[in-house]
């Protein structure tokens, strides 16, 4: 049965047990978080015997003395005080509480005992509980940004579980430095009572997710999790990152939450049986988020390639190649079209190399013709982008040399070079909606990567290295190949 | 024989034959860019029959009408000029040409004869001709920056060869981002006469170069190319993205460059046996470059990890496994540092978990230990430089909603914050001076990759993910265990 995690996700009042005043303490830092992040502050509700007032909020003495019943409550006060506090949030009727506290199974004996004693209360009064030592959640629809760091996301589909709540957070600011909306997030901490394939089920069940992530360091119920991540990766992705590979990294992640970490060729047949897609670095995890969120899948495996120049190419051809894909032959309309605009002396092959050609209408029809041939089942575009970066450059340099152009002229003209990329990525985006294949962008290192991402406008895809682009179109039609075999698609 | 190419590098004096006034071409912006990059004015020389000045210097119409003879001479004009112009500079005393002009073999038939004409004429005047079809030169310390696209970078100890113009320039456009400092850069082009492998010796000769790289497509004479850079890599690393590692790839770079791609396993040997360094990816040559360039070379394969928390240091732990490197046994020493900062609980054992400690005291005092310990050869050190960006996130949000510091208050924090971070990179500095190990700091994505690269300096390494960390210390010493034994350390 999957356990009924609405309000810990969508509460409509919060409590905070263990809110301070004191700017160091976990009590003041989560209270200004999910007052920063926007959730209402006439909902939130700060206890503390101690205090009347905590940053602005009126601050209650006990649980029972809240005016309401609150759905959730946070609890960052010591490991010995929680269990207390569990009891009285039952007898309140506060049912989600997510344990931030830390000093349970994670520091040895007396802390195994306390989660213990935790564990079974929560049992007998039938509790949610997330944690304990969780770094906390995030639930960007309901404006609650919960956790150590400052995160404020933007709404989107990807709903992420972890049981590192540091390799989460990170995460997170990678999400936030990358402009890619989120939906949900928690770290699962101790997992005393909810474990990661819990909320990999409610996200799987959730309206507002559409593509799940997990990092995972070890799963107690291999059989649990192979059941419902077969049931959910058919209709929503499911990727996951597993540490403890190797012998050496699975003793460390004993150490780090005591997780049996169980050999590494079970899991990854359980993730492969699951249909689950196993990331293979952190990094691959992070791509992995960003293609499958913006990208439809490739329906098979013919790559084709434009190239604004030869070398690229070639690099990109054995990356195809290293992936397990392959060129896609050139059909009669997309020659006859690179025929009218390519010099006499072009490759007539895949990739088409554009020979550093820099007007966009030659980009914009070459691509076009790519999307639309029956032969082609994905496309990567490279250097397009950067032709106008290195014009815009050119001129600038000039410019300050022989002042040819006004101030009005050459804010025009900058602007013409930003409506290149823009016109070049809406009309990619229009491709792959009306011929549903994915279209990558790869730009090494001409534009900056923080340009990069305004490029990118949450909804394209534009990578750095012609590998990569390969590498995880080759995964997508992996997961594609699965959906297939389960009669998914 | 090496080509004695210094004044290719180093000319006191340069034409530019085909220099234009007319904006998109060849001939403006290369001479525009050499403008810009600094080199003298007054020794530039523009050859254009059609013109009296172009961009503010006098023009001549032809080679012989210059008033001296040039150093090293460029050449845009149309490919079926080059021969003759080639055959004015041999008359007028000019040896080093940079023949731009493209439509030689690279567009077929037509092409080659006229490239195996302008082979013969080179030959029989003893020109050392660089190209053509080639996208120029960079020579940071002679301020020459002579490329289609207007790089300008500083000086530092990597010097450069690329088959390919566009991968060239690319690799140039991020040096340039990432603040790495650059020696010399030269597109090969068709290699008409010099082939990489003769820029290869050059830059083993020179003594502004630390560190080689090269893009190649194919080598035509294997045992010249062994031989040159056997006697290289014993002094200087010589990093070599080799594309073309499949058969398709194979192909691709004939039909680009029309080189002999031949078997990968091939190159596979003749880079082992020469000891040359050979890179994965593109992504993989620029990790590479910027690691060899600044850090000191593992001298063993016993890794210290240093982590913010725990879920990193699993995933650092697998990442040390699959590279081949090991986890360093903490010594007495390590242990009793430890032991006074960290808690009770703590890990006891590499990775040295600091549970989310944010004194930097701390991190600097373990990393110390973990310097001076014969136990370790190499340190990783994760998410320490990001504690300093979440503490300042979190008093931002605070700050907003609390108003407790005055603004001098908060700059004074800020400048804290950032100076926390310096002193950690300076310390990092001076142990590997003393201590002659590698330190790399990896942070996940808190920071955004522009302040990481103000971080660095341009002096240490910080990656964004722990196992790239792990895969370049692999590299460099397997680097160092062949000088080992080749008896060069």
């Amino acid at each position: 049965m999957a356990a009924d995690l609405d309000k810990v996700f969508n509460p409509d009042s919060i409590a905070m047990i263990g809110a301070s005043n004191v700017p160091s303490k976990w009590g003041s830092f989560l209270l200004i978080n999910l007052l920063a992040g926007g959730y209402p502050r006439e909902n939130i509700y700060p206890v503390n015997p101690k205090e009347n007032e905590i940053h602005g909020l009126t601050a209650y003495p006990s649980i029972a003395a809240l005016p309401v019943v609150p759905d959730l409550a946070f609890v960052t006060t010591p490991a010995v005080t929680v269990t207390g506090i569990l009891e009285e949030c039952a007898a309140r009727g506060t049912r989600n509480i997510i344990v931030i506290s830390s000093g349970f199974s994670e520091v040895g004996e007396d802390g195994v005992h306390l989660e213990r004693e935790l564990a079974e209360t929560a049992r007998r009064h039938d509790l949610n509980i997330v944690g304990p030592n969780t770094m906390g959640i995030v639930s960007t629809r309901r404006r609650i940004f919960a956790v150590g760091a400052p995160v404020q996301l933007h709404p989107g589909k990807i709903s992420f579980v972890s049981q590192s709540g540091n390799v989460g957070a990170n995460m997170l600011g990678w999400t936030m430095n990358q402009g890619i909306g989120f939906g949900k997030f928690v770290g699962s901490g101790n997992e005393a009572l909810l474990h990661a394939e819990d909320y990999i089920d409610y996200f799987g069940a959730d309206g507002d997710t559409g593509l799940i992530l997990a990092y995972l360091e070890g799963v107690d119920n291999g059989r649990r999790f192979i059941d419902i991540v077969s049931r959910i990766s058919v209709a929503k992705p499911v990727i996951v990152l597993k540490s403890g590979r190797t012998e050496e990294g699975g003793k460390a992640a004993r150490s780090h939450t005591g997780s049996l970490a169980g050999s590494d060729h079970i899991y990854d047949a359980a993730f492969a049986q699951s249909g689950a897609i196993r990331a293979e670095t952190s990094q691959d995890m992070l791509d992995l988020a960003k293609a499958f969120e913006r990208l439809p899948l490739p329906r098979g495996d013919r790559l084709g390639i434009m190239t604004l120049g030869g070398g690229w190419g070639v690099l990109a051809t054995d990356a195809t190649a290293m992936a397990g894909l392959k060129l896609a032959r050139l059909d009669d309309d997309v020659i006859r079209v690179c025929d009218e605009l390519l010099p006499p002396f072009w490759s007539r092959a895949n990739p088409i190399d554009l020979v550093g050609n820099i007007y966009m209408d030659t980009h914009l029809s070459i691509l076009e013709a790519m999307a639309r041939s029956p032969e082609v089942d994905a496309m990567i575009v490279l250097g397009s982008l950067g032709t106008g970066t290195i014009i815009g450059l050119n001129v600038l340099v000039s410019q300050k040399l022989i002042m040819e152009m006004s101030d009005d002229a050459l804010k025009g003209f900058f602007t013409e070079l930003k409506d290149r990329n823009i016109s070049l990525l809406n009309r990619a985006k229009e491709l792959m909606l009306t011929y549903n294949k994915p279209i990558i962008f790869v730009e090494m290192q001409f534009i900056g990567e923080e340009s990069l991402r305004d490029l990118e406008a949450g909804e394209t895809v534009i990578f750095t290295a012609p590998e990569k682009a390969a590498i995880i179109l080759s995964r997508m039609l992996g997961y594609r190949r699965y959906l297939e075999r389960k009669g998914a698609v």
